[in-house]
């Protein structure tokens, strides 16, 4: 049952231009774009996937990569997509200017993570690591390997992967194996086994770049010892052309929960060449740049797939009858039955949470070098990461729920939703590490001074609505008051604690508080927005129902908190 | 990555003989059993499910039942596995003595449930519904049906399912269209088709006997006209004798998200013969006795699901090294990582709340007779049905991720139960069903006495707690004290609502709030228990951990429902 993928374009119009009181594009760019601009970029990007990227979705989960003869064959039609999605434009809109593509700012790259992953988020994983791997050789890389290997990323050309877990080396990337020695003509030959690498083969396009984090001979132990690494799937020969395989081979494919369009792979790698990014013992730095653009394109994925599971249900409860509707006429749909009603709002005003955060964060960044916006960007980085995908395994769950006995059935769609989403809080780091992130490195670390910083704007916010005089305006503010007043008790008793195992193992508690208060701002702002310049009263309704269900955890989180570690 | 299946006959042995202050058996059966016979009957239940039917799990997701030629054929193993549980006396153990079985009393029977469902839930659902069947003829049917039918439900030779819905027809009963016209020999003709039936064709037994709800012509539009058949898939001659096929034809299986060792078909009646149980008209009465036993089930299956998924990730955890461990010596096992443990022990906490409440329930009912807790039993079963299967798909995920990565992966085994898991808040009534059974006949109906008769019970645990001395006792009692308030304010704000919407648009949330409750409360009397005999520091641990981590949910939830419908 293929539901047509409906992108959101309306909601990103309100969050560019008036959501947050003003042109936010128009303020980041200095005029040279404004939100108008990046709604008919997103209207363009939003016709492109859903008519050749969402058609695919079903049919990549169905079909599945498939390892013959040692390379992987992607699913029928992703090749043609791919090279549409390149022809198009894309790759290069996303890419940095300095890296010679179009320089797409974030807030707007936030958007356009979203539609991608939406309609095929599988399909959407390769650009995800690509442009990860475009911003870590943007920040390191030798002008040679600029030259050789970054332009032909940002062509779309070549895709690229990031190789770093290893079967003992996990979240902990200090215990990797993998080593590269010197050869004696400045390249360096790398040898190991990877392990769940994304995309780490494919036949979409010509040539793949690994990223590999790898130990130099007599380099320290743990992570201070690793380097990072640029090594082709196929050697370049000095002219730019392509020559043999490296010796890189792909030992197996993935038998996986989800995203089954996604080759997830285990590289051996036998004395393959190599290419040094930045400096000896410089790997892990390097390789941040890209976990932190990956990280933030989590976000986006959760919103993409939460929406995309929530448009499906919607639409099914919006035709099955199904008997009589409490106080409705016959023949309402179930959309209608309080209950599914409920479940629909819930999802609809979180997803709006997640997507107007992915913006507001996008803008931070967008705005860190002219407005000192930096460390709040980089706040809510785990916020973002963490809560939006752990809410959006929940969505799925939701989606299904509405679908009834249905929603079981793989054929619906709503289960490959369910099964996709799952893998969201796990990579990129789990959401235990996105939390001690944010606890260990950007609360304790400052003495909750960034924390208390946001406390005070969204402060701001509920002020406003509690002196409105809108009823709901007023009661959505009220609630905001409560709220800030559990979250600031919470930070409290992080900051008190006697032991950082007690704060660690309330972190993730710490984080969904967050994560949960963060979106009720972005429904409070958008309640300020709309009661300022009129606009559509579903986005009150939205408001009122997110702080009425979702909001309240906050009240119970903060409790855990408190609990600190029980032992 | 199979790890051998550990049957909680200790938690039982405490639950049956200590936790609740004496010995249910003894005193539900009048000493004719006692928590040591429960207990041993338990403990052989384990040794089979561990050596028969764990052992068959994995293989039954992965080849799946088929439909070949018209038949299912069942997963290897399956059918020698089904005739060594009816041998062992598994199926007659579990049946009432009035239908010849040995009665074993409903507490033990939580007991069983969880095991057969933790050891191999597709092949439990079997005999789920065959027992929901067993008790619905047995209330209802005539002698002759109970000869050549009941007889062979509860020897085993045949089994049973329940056929309701169908495909305008799953919530609603009242829809069903499956025609059943009289025949001149006292027989019926049965036309229709019915779908999700689970169970519905298999090659483990020689016959199958379908418990069909159909309308009579002329009966009455809605529910009210529906009465109870059965008919068998082997016709069966006046000697007992099988003769030949009925004219009912498996037309499909679906393809689901799980449970694929569950054939779950659609079955077309083309004039199939039929036999009326009860009176015409009674359907729906003769099915509710299967609908209570099948949902009380579903609690058995949820606590049996989640512990399964829990040991898999213990035992994952228990044998991973990856990195320092805080505060740990070198080789401490990821068990130990702060969040680790945590997810571990909400896990752990939450099965033990839904295995004492599994016992409690089945106590209710064994002493409905005699000691008039028949009401208090049917209160808690949408709490039991809804809150358990609600929580074990969320301790199914919470296993994914202590896997971190291999979570994602097939063949670790966590993600089969993550799939498995999602089918429970949606059969047997949804969620949303069961709490509007809650609220609506349970609260709204009796004024919330029997909710209040609750609250006293679980206010007397809290006093005995805080005034116990013990610091652990007491912060667990002082949270019980303020979540029974939290429940108060929530019931007196469903009583007081003016539209039955703003009462089902947030009945969910109120469900949980009291499953959540009563969690608690099951870990509130285990520390009363081990207080006053001694026994295991860990139960203490565990409802510190309960009570600080998922008890104050219902705070927020509390709030929820006091909101009403959001409109």
């Amino acid at each position: 049952m293929t539901t047509p993928y409906q992108p959101p374009v309306e909601d990103y119009a309100f969050l560019y231009g008036q959501a947050f009181g003003l042109d936010l594009l128009e303020r980041s760019t200095g005029g040279a774009l404004t939100a108008g601009d990046a709604t008919d970029v997103l209207a363009a990007a939003g016709d492109f996937a859903a008519s050749v990227l969402a058609p695919l979705e079903e049919l990549g989960d169905r079909q599945g990569a498939q390892l013959v003869d040692g390379d992987v064959r992607m699913p029928a039609g992703f090749a043609e997509a791919y090279r549409a999605f390149v022809e198009a434009g894309w790759v290069t809109a996303e890419a940095p200017e300095s890296a010679g593509g179009d320089g797409l700012p974030a807030a707007v790259r936030a958007g356009l993570g979203e539609i991608w992953n939406a309609s095929n988020a599988a399909f959407a994983l390769c650009w995800l690591l690509t442009a990860g791997q475009i911003h870590a050789l943007d920040a390191a890389a030798s002008d040679a390997l600029r030259e050789t290997y970054l332009t032909k990323l940002v062509s779309g050309q070549w895709t690229g992967t990031m190789n770093l877990t290893e079967p003992e080396a996990g979240t902990d990337l200090g215990a990797i194996r993998t080593i590269a020695t010197p050869n004696d003509d400045g390249t360096w030959s790398i040898s190991g086994q990877k392990i769940f690498i994304t995309w780490g083969d494919h036949d979409v396009a010509e040539n793949i770049v690994h990223l590999v984090l790898a130990r130099t001979p007599g380099a320290p132990e743990g992570a201070k010892g690793l380097s990072l690494f640029v090594a082709p799937r196929i050697l370049v020969n000095e002219d730019g052309s392509l020559g043999g395989r490296n010796a890189v081979t792909t030992v197996a494919i993935e038998h996986k929960l989800g995203i089954h369009g996604s080759p997830t792979c285990v590289l051996a790698y036998e004395g393959a060449t190599g290419y040094l990014v930045g400096e000896v013992g410089g790997g892990l730095a390097g390789m941040f740049v890209m976990m932190n653009s990956a990280r933030t394109g989590m976000g986006f994925q959760a919103t993409g797939i939460a929406d995309r599971a929530y448009q499906r249900a919607a639409a099914y409860a919006a035709g099955r009858l199904q008997g009589p509707v409490l106080d409705r006429p016959a023949g309402t749909t179930i959309a209608e039955h309080p209950d599914v009603r409920r479940l629909l709002l819930s999802m609809s005003s979180d997803i709006f949470a997640m997507r107007a955060m992915g913006v507001y964060v996008g803008d931070l960044f967008d705005r860190a070098e002219t407005d000192g916006t930096g460390t709040l960007a980089e706040f809510f980085v785990p916020i973002l990461k963490g809560w939006a995908t752990e809410d959006a395994v929940q969505i799925t769950s939701d989606a299904i729920q509405v679908h009834g006995g249905m929603g079981f059935i793989e054929e619906t769609g709503a289960a490959q939703h369910y099964r996709d989403s799952r893998i969201m809080p796990i990579y990129e780091g789990t959401t235990a590490i996105q939390s001690n992130d944010l606890v260990g490195r950007k609360v304790i670390r400052d003495r909750g001074r960034t924390a208390e910083q946001l406390f005070t704007l969204i402060d701001e916010t509920s002020a406003a609505l509690v002196a409105s005089g809108d009823a709901v305006a007023q009661r959505v503010g009220e609630r905001m008051q409560r709220a800030v007043s559990a979250a600031r008790r919470a930070t409290a008793s992080l900051l008190a604690v006697s032991s950082q195992r007690d704060a660690f193992a309330v972190s993730v508690p710490y984080l969904m508080l967050l994560g949960t208060l963060a979106g009720g701002w972005m429904h409070a702002l958008a309640t300020v927005a709309v009661l300022s310049n009129g606009g559509d009263a579903a986005r009150l309704t939205a408001a009122d129902f997110y702080t009425a269900h979702h909001l309240p955890r906050v009240h119970g989180l903060a409790e855990t908190v408190a609990a600190g570690e029980i032992v």
